[in-house]
């Protein structure tokens, strides 16, 4: 069965690498407003020095965080060695995530998702403008790139009027997210202001929330998604520090109504990171994409997420993985989800060389891409879902 | 603020003591079709030789479980020696809890939220007889009886046509529920068969999974609830292994609809495991039992819970937590929520001492007991909610 995935980091065609002389420290360069501990400042120095040209390039190292890191390894990978500014990549080599909880943070995925369902009228939920809704995930079955990917089997009722079947997922899905490391993190009782939230926030990865959607429709009420979710949830190896992303801020989207004040956050945590998702299917030389998207399509920041998940003293360790839920913009080919991409299922996505979709089939790989532009910088991060071997 | 916990592990008053003369491993007693791992089975071993009359008694003891234990550490408590059979205690001293799933398994809970919030016809949800509903929870917040838990702060929508507002949980609640440690568990991509799920259930813990009601009803559409749980979830300190309940075994409930072929069972693995949940308000000089439940109430069994789990290749690990949900009986008595006993507050509990309650109130100390009996055996597992010093 299958989707499957693998992975590479790949500078982009024609970009200019960034030494460490062009491209000094970012923690240096953050205003002050963004005030480090001096554990997590520390932290960043060993980075600098393990990184700096004459250092030794170690094969691997733990990062010394100031909280126990039960599930969270570090190591540099020699290659990005010059090529990337410091404190850019690091690779994260845990077999696991501690909890991870998704969120559902772009407004038109939202809505999309609720015209599909509910019709126009009732798209966004009451509570939508007012929270950042989420849910607890499946930890065990996140996966880093390269990880197969098998198409899961359940419970589903495709017929309203009949019992429910068992058998394959017939509408097997991707979800264009990027999802968040926590580190330190807090206190069980003691929750993070969302002024002192970029301070927990570790750094990025990319995230495809594979999704069943006839297994889903079926299991999720009144309690939420559950098996068709937790088959599988692959990210990148890669971790990109925020102290990389500073440059490429952007002001945060107009939030009307305007928040309560626990989530309320004048400082800009909207990030432009360019987004691709694309499908190469069994009998297709080369992927063709099927979306392009922004990170800075979402409506609730990362600090406003983290705020929230702890207002009521849930603890977050380090380790612990916060996603964004699907990102998907304004325009059609910035939908993050085949779902809406297909419109849940009513038209073709095409592909190129005679093939189309509307959801997976067996033997697709998946390739997501995130690309940042400055002038003096462009870089490419890239993971892949390949076809079963 | 708020309600707090400590533990403590009593045999009840009068009851007999079970040598390991009187009682030989029930390991060994099981019937056949409940056939071990021999990985399994060599645990067992270690835990009769530690156990037995003639060995010294560790202070503390990390068990050899096939797989690796990140998070699941093992002792036992030298003051039970002697005083209930082997295999029957173990202290789990952990800190952390895998991955932690909540299951919404007993019928009539289900029947009461259902008839509260939607009205008797449609009480039952389409897919409740179908399958074990269930949601993912947050497992950093697991803590053991002991921990201090506070009345959690958040959002809420009081008023229908009014914005939400930021406050202290008014309906802070409570949930009787039973939960099992999984051991050794699954890989990836390989579901655990319903006839096997015996294997991978190590053994059972009481639990408290506190409720902020009126959080819930704000949050929770569409994903299911998220802060109204996660700011804490106590459990006793003790776990039951499987085998020390094999003699409480009873036929499981008769399920019709019948379920689909990969969760059916024959085998019975429904058990006779008296609870009770009593409050101490600061005002008491003794606790008031408020409900009256026994874990035979309900519908779907932890092999039917596991199996459907596992049936999407979700891996679950040793040392995860998988709950019953909130166990309530058809006796009003026995309803296992403040939510159903005084029917969404709309009546008074009462405590006696002059006292009652429709929520719970700073100060409260909730003990929750489990009795279980033989002839030959009676004990009392017992762990305490304690007003915060």
């Amino acid at each position: 069965m299958l989707p499957k995935a693998t992975h590479s980091i790949k500078r982009s065609v024609g970009c200019k690498s960034a030494s460490s002389t062009t491209s000094p420290s970012r923690g240096q360069q953050l205003p002050a407003r963004f005030g480090r501990s001096s554990s997590r400042a520390a932290l960043y120095q060993q980075f600098q020095t393990l990184l700096s040209a004459s250092a030794p390039f170690p094969a691997s190292f733990t990062a010394s965080f100031p909280a126990p890191l039960p599930t969270l390894f570090i190591s540099f990978s020699p290659s990005t060695r010059g090529a990337f500014p410091p404190l850019l990549h690091i690779l994260w080599v845990s077999i696991h995530a501690g909890d991870y909880t998704d969120f559902y943070s772009s407004r038109q995925h939202a809505t999309n998702v609720g015209i599909m369902f509910r019709g126009k009228e009732n798209a966004l939920m009451p509570n939508w403008l007012h929270l950042p809704v989420g849910y607890h995930g499946r930890a065990s079955s996140v996966v880093v790139s390269g990880t197969p990917i098998r198409r899961p089997v359940g419970q589903m009722k495709p017929d309203n009027d009949k019992p429910p079947v068992f058998g394959a997922c017939k509408r097997l899905d991707i979800e264009l997210e990027m999802a968040f490391f926590v580190g330190p993190g807090n206190k069980h009782g003691e929750p993070i202001p969302v002024n002192r939230a970029h301070e927990h926030i570790f750094g990025m990865v990319l995230m495809n929330d594979w999704s069943a959607r006839d297994i889903q429709k079926w299991e999720y009420v009144p309690l939420g998604p559950f098996l068709s979710k937790s088959f599988g949830t692959t990210i990148s190896p890669w971790v990109v520090t925020m102290e990389a992303l500073m440059p490429f801020l952007l002001p945060n989207p107009i939030q009307d109504p305007k928040p309560l004040p626990y989530l309320q956050d004048e400082e800009p945590y909207t990030f432009d990171i360019n987004l691709f998702v694309a499908i190469k299917g069994e009998g297709m030389s080369m992927p063709t994409t099927i979306c392009r998207s922004n990170f800075k399509h979402m409506y609730w920041t990362m600090k406003q997420q983290l705020a929230h998940h702890s207002i009521n003293g849930c603890n977050l360790r380090p380790g612990d993985l916060l996603a964004s839920g699907t990102i998907s913009g304004p325009e059609p080919e910035s939908f993050g989800s085949m779902l809406e991409l297909s419109w849940n299922g009513t038209k073709e996505i095409p592909l190129g060389h005679g093939q189309s979709r509307k959801f997976l089939q067996d033997g697709d790989e998946i390739i997501i891409t995130a690309m940042i532009q400055l002038p003096t910088l462009s870089l490419a991060g890239k993971f892949n879902g390949q076809k079963q071997q």
